[in-house]
């Protein structure tokens, strides 16, 4: 278990109304107004909550993100794939390799759980971990996903495989295919890699599939989370569409 | 025509490429390592060039993003939507109703870009406006994208649709039809909301369509930005399987 801190209001009520076991509270620290006004009662059924005027507040946390509340809580990210879980029938993993900036990371997670991906699974070695940060930016989307930290993708992969998943890997590439071409129902892993390295080769030839968002433009900078939402949304739409 | 700053590589490196007459550089502020390697032989046509060395420069700008670079530039995006430059077949105006975060607004105009996007266009009464930090978020994207500021959005709309465009609103909305069965070929101009606020009502009114992304979790905060490049790359996907 490693200790994160969660500031807003947004992220903190989402931590608060969980219901599964994957955090647990630790510190609540808040400003007495928010106490008041934040329309959560299960607050009382906390022990360790502190309370503060709100100039105290300020000059404790001095973070313009908290609005008046933070929350420190234990996770472990580095838990085991539960393949009991996968019970759905279009049930989809999204892999992110190389991912390296903490706001892309958690623009990326926001949306996969608007696009009910089912987990998230970073590698060890080669994207940044779960950070205060990208929490934050994940705007307390992170308390409804599963994500998990895997030592050995490429293992992971082979794992997965064996449980009838397709895998496509998404990147820059002029030997890809579209990505609508891609059939993205059922039980279905996407790798993506960053703007600047892809996927990494091993991995790649993991894939099943490859394809890739052409682009239109001169500048052609497509954010990796750009490019995540519209591939994650053509699955939807392929779901939605059959 | 209001002075503008562009800090890094990739942005001033498009900035000096431009060849259109929309950008004036009026001063480039460069470490001396960076002529030496920049690769722009350009860089000896223009006439206020300052080099330093790398420690002044950092001094003087003390910019993390700046990567030994700076251009100040005039530019003017409060010009005249030209309906003479509508001559593609799919031409699609992507208009931004209520965008309040630079972050956001960088991120859509790159986004803009990559999916062939002919204009974006700004209400000056609703949205931020063109920013240092809008510039520097679209990673020189803006060298290449039309971007007019509108004072009256709604009679602007009125005249795209004398010139046969569709307008088609996407924002939050459980009214709304599926982004996906919109017709997005040909002249189409696209109304984006902010997630907050969406579209005001008298813009909305004059939508010929509304469409929505579902959302499938149950924090649901799609941010705007990741709304954009899906609804762009869905136009992509219709035009390219016509």
């Amino acid at each position: 278990m490693k200790l994160y801190r969660v500031y807003g209001l947004n992220g903190c009520r989402m931590l608060l109304l969980d219901k599964t076991t994957r955090y647990r509270i630790t510190k609540i620290n808040i400003v007495q107004d928010i106490v008041n006004n934040f329309g959560i009662p299960i607050l009382n059924t906390f022990d360790n909550v502190h309370t503060y005027s709100k100039k105290i507040f300020k000059e404790k946390f001095n973070n313009n993100r908290a609005q008046g509340i933070i929350i420190e809580f234990l996770a472990n990210y580095d838990s085991q794939f539960d393949f009991n879980a996968v019970v759905k029938k279009d049930h989809c993993i999204v892999i992110l390799d190389s991912i390296n900036d903490p706001q892309n990371l958690g623009q990326i997670i926001r949306t996969c759980e608007c696009a009910g991906i089912d987990s998230i699974v970073l590698p060890s070695n080669s994207s940044i971990s779960i950070t205060n940060t990208v929490l934050q930016i994940s705007q307390g989307s992170f308390t409804n996903m599963k994500i998990y930290i895997e030592k050995n993708i490429n293992r992971f992969i082979d794992k997965i495989k064996k449980h009838n998943f397709w895998i496509a890997g998404f990147e820059n590439s002029i030997s890809a295919c579209n990505w609508f071409d891609i059939e993205m129902k059922g039980r279905v892993c996407f790798v993506f890699g960053s703007e600047g390295k892809g996927i990494k080769s091993l991995t790649l030839k993991k894939c099943d599939y490859v394809g890739t968002i052409p682009m239109f433009g001169k500048i052609n900078s497509l954010n990796v989370s750009a490019s995540v939402s519209a591939i994650l949304f053509e699955r939807i739409r392929q779901i939605k569409t059959q």
